[in-house]
């Protein structure tokens, strides 16, 4: 089966999960007295929008990246892309539900919990789909070498073991770990271009 | 007519209508206290996303077969996967209703019933779809067998009297209802997995 | 200007706008005694999803036939078209207004006056682009015949005045008129039938 | 790096961010005994969806042109693409922020100093992205002068200017920053067209 449409359609949820995040930049209501202060209070608003933009964003050049490698999808593999958008289309969940807790003591440690185990998952759904793809090579283009795509099979798995931690992070402080998962989002930003050399 | 555009079109709102089912996950208000128990006390949110990502998926995946099959597009069948989209962009809200309704006693089942009979009607327009494309084979691609296209008529018939039943299960127990269409989008995955070697 | 993004880019919008259609759907709030009923009384919003989704999916079958017959763009043609999806987009706006008033007296009228009037502008704005097509043909591919589009710009003006005359029926009935706005996209599914053999 | 996906990623979030400013064209409630006027006092949320479109629409418009002159993609243009869609997407939010206090007093300005940042912040996205490619040439087109490609950035830098200006204007007058804010869009229609000729 080609790749076009399945792509096109991954566009297009990765594309709308991303736009539909400014509607938890909610407008504060009754505060004619003095917006700006009631627009600052909002700042936890404003940085889960940034960071969850960017882990999207980041998601979805690692989705091109991939995808630009494999030659033919299976229908196992179009299953596995299905469960990858069932969490990045959930992202806009976690992020409300960060951004509305970040500053309620016990209830910021679940939040923030639950924000790190939805891009834990997600990243567990990318891996799983790279496994398969690169398991034995008859879905990869013939120009790339099945040897070295393993090879950064352990490297995304890398990255998996520090969304797990992140999990743990929030339970010692929610603003620490939305930092974390800015500079881990960051780190991928970096470490793809690497790749994109190689 | 080309199928390109239509196909394009039909992407984009199963790509929407899948994404906007997160707008149902809604962050719980005042939960400052003990927001596990309240995220834990929404899992009817969490379990009637799931299936109707799962189905939404599953439909476009069908969708996308169906196509491959599809040489190019009268009229008829431009309305008639219009109204198999007005069913598909519908499924939000009887996802909603479900998860909102799902353990009120009678008022669960009359959710339910919404539920199973959206995705009835929607796989009755799949189904008549289908039927049109295949009754004389003008549209199919000359390399498919109208015979054997038309034979995967009665399968996906088969399809609808589930979903027809599934509105009788609803009186029953609402959540064996969801968990039924969890299966039934689950037996479709493997089913189509014999159809793509085929 | 070559049209392709441009037909990408407007079809985003119309599938947009034909699924947002279902934020309108809103699941009742206290009805556990009697769901059923509290679903019946919403009839209104159910009828204007139907007619909104089906006026918007002609709107784009016919969009999607006008470009079929365009060459190349120029930047009033872009900007005409930016017009017609500002028109497009809004259209979950009035359908939820109307299906919100559609009982209410007076108020019904005003909601219905506001749902034809945004449909009378949608339909200015096609029927502007179209006559800026076929005025000297230049924009139209060699094959077609100016002529001949330039008839249709007639016939579509026809459905301009209906529009324009519904804008009228909503001071008689809200009903009615929501009816007449079914018929008519009705009708442009047979009338377009014919344009297509031609 | 090919172009292709990144467009139709891009497209896709322009296409989203336009439509779900109909969000904020909120159903009056409680409006049975004067519909009309409770319509016509929400002129506001008509006029900032206006020109907000408008805007997004000419950003759509100046992207689809850069990018026609743009051979292939390197990473920090991905990046960059990503920052302006980031802002991009923000814009229903800002638009709903001034609907709401453009007649509050001292808030209006607040509102309408946000819009026009959050303007400012998109304008300077697109300026760096355009000056990161016609740096040395190396991603254009090879049909594309890098020379005169260096002399649009200088006005484009233009149009910043007049954004940072407008964040003072909005101390001075919530309308008449939105009101300049369409001016500013129409200009960059009428400037483009001449661009389109060179």
């Amino acid at each position: 089966m080609e790749t076009n449409r399945l792509e096109a359609f991954s566009d297009g949820v990765f594309a709308i999960a991303i736009t539909l995040l400014v509607l938890d930049l909610r407008v504060p209501v009754g505060a004619e007295h003095d917006l700006a202060a009631a627009l600052l209070r909002r700042w936890p608003n404003y940085a889960s929008y940034v960071v969850s933009f960017l882990v999207i964003g980041i998601i979805w050049v690692n989705h091109h990246a991939m995808f630009r490698q494999i030659a033919q999808a299976d229908r196992p593999l179009l299953f596995m892309n299905l469960l990858l958008l069932l969490f990045v289309a959930a992202i806009p969940f976690p992020t409300a539900l960060l951004a509305e807790y970040i500053r309620s003591g016990s209830a910021s440690h679940v939040a923030a919990a639950a924000y790190s185990a939805v891009m834990f998952l997600m990243g567990v759904s990318f891996n799983t789909m790279w496994r398969w793809v690169v398991r034995d090579g008859r879905l990869l283009h013939a120009a790339i070498d099945p040897a070295q795509a393993r090879a950064t099979v352990r490297r995304f798995g890398a990255g998996m073991v520090v969304y797990a931690l992140l999990i743990g992070v929030a339970f010692v402080s929610a603003l620490l770990t939305l930092a974390l998962h800015f500079l881990v989002a960051v780190y991928y930003v970096v470490d793809q271009l690497t790749v994109a050399k190689a």
